[in-house]
């Protein structure tokens, strides 16, 4: 029978030789919860105690999202992307080369080979926007330590990625709060 | 401005009158990441001190697995239905009857309010298969405190539950490792 998230062949279910190894993993499409997945992947290896880290390609507007007290909460490190950069700043340049600096400082940190597991948040807008070569982040991703996992989300993952990524996840939206006049809500959003 | 997943219409962005309410949230598909993101989402709202419990349609057949270690670290509760239960049970009318029985718990502790945010997780098996009738679902929902969250995730949301919830999201495989003979890896998938 059937059994969910789980109901994916798990570990129980597989026959046959396996390979171990690192996953690049993809979280992208237009709905929710392309974030929050990665979220929970990073909560879920930190309770196996592995060394986790999420290098985020979006300043969020406030520090208070309730990630980033969680994440302090347990002693999980995030790292956001130059200060007061935002997505609808008008001076593209500056953000490109924000982007790209962010970049060189996760390149470090995947080859340091210090963390398991590595969540490179909306990482896919500096791709799709050529800022940053998708051909380069494919390159480092197989350069990285073998059993070392990246998690990369956001919209408009390139076709590029998608083909080299072990585990690709769609999230669509079905139907959507803000649409019927509800407000975004602390702690659930973000 | 807008923030990511965030790249949504966030609070922000949004005019006009808005209302406060708690959601239902269903992660829906055939993909990976219902699970993860709702655990995501408990985590969040822990950051910000919600109450928040995980009630589990599925046995796990391992009490190891990273989602229940990060809890127990954290001190979130998880509770899973009927002991010993795996959806690999061969015996159907015992695990109707285990469902019928965790949800009477379920309907307990929605109506306590004594949490903010409460995971149903996989709960969308009992109802497809017809264990517990959708309709009686959404009057428990419709009843249930004002500001409480509930996250329901599993494959096949029956229809009725997609209409009376708020956000729904579906997950949908891109890409899958376990079609390349890569073993699901501890600390990512479970």
């Amino acid at each position: 029978m059937s059994t969910g998230e789980s109901s994916e062949p798990g570990p129980q279910s597989v026959t046959g030789p396996r390979i171990n190894k690192g996953l690049v993993i993809v979280n992208t499409g237009n709905g929710k919860g392309k974030t929050t997945a990665a979220m929970g992947v990073l909560f879920r290896a930190w309770g196996r105690d592995f060394k986790v880290i999420m290098l985020q390609f979006i300043k969020h507007s406030t520090a208070n999202f309730g990630e980033q007290r969680a994440a302090q909460k347990i002693g999980v490190e995030m790292r956001a992307m130059g200060d007061g950069f935002t997505w609808r700043s008008k001076d593209l340049d500056q953000t490109a080369d924000l982007a790209r600096a962010h970049w060189e400082d996760c390149k470090e940190v995947i080859a340091t080979g210090d963390y398991d597991v590595i969540v490179l948040d909306e990482f896919t807008y500096p791709m799709h926007y050529g800022w940053i070569p998708v051909e380069e982040v494919i390159e480092v991703l197989k350069n990285r330590p073998e059993m070392q996992h990246v998690i990369i989300t956001g919209r408009h993952a390139p076709q590029d990625l998608i083909d080299y990524a072990d585990l690709v996840t769609e999230m669509n939206v079905v139907k959507h709060p803000y649409h019927e006049g509800i407000k975004a809500q602390p702690g659930i959003e973000f």
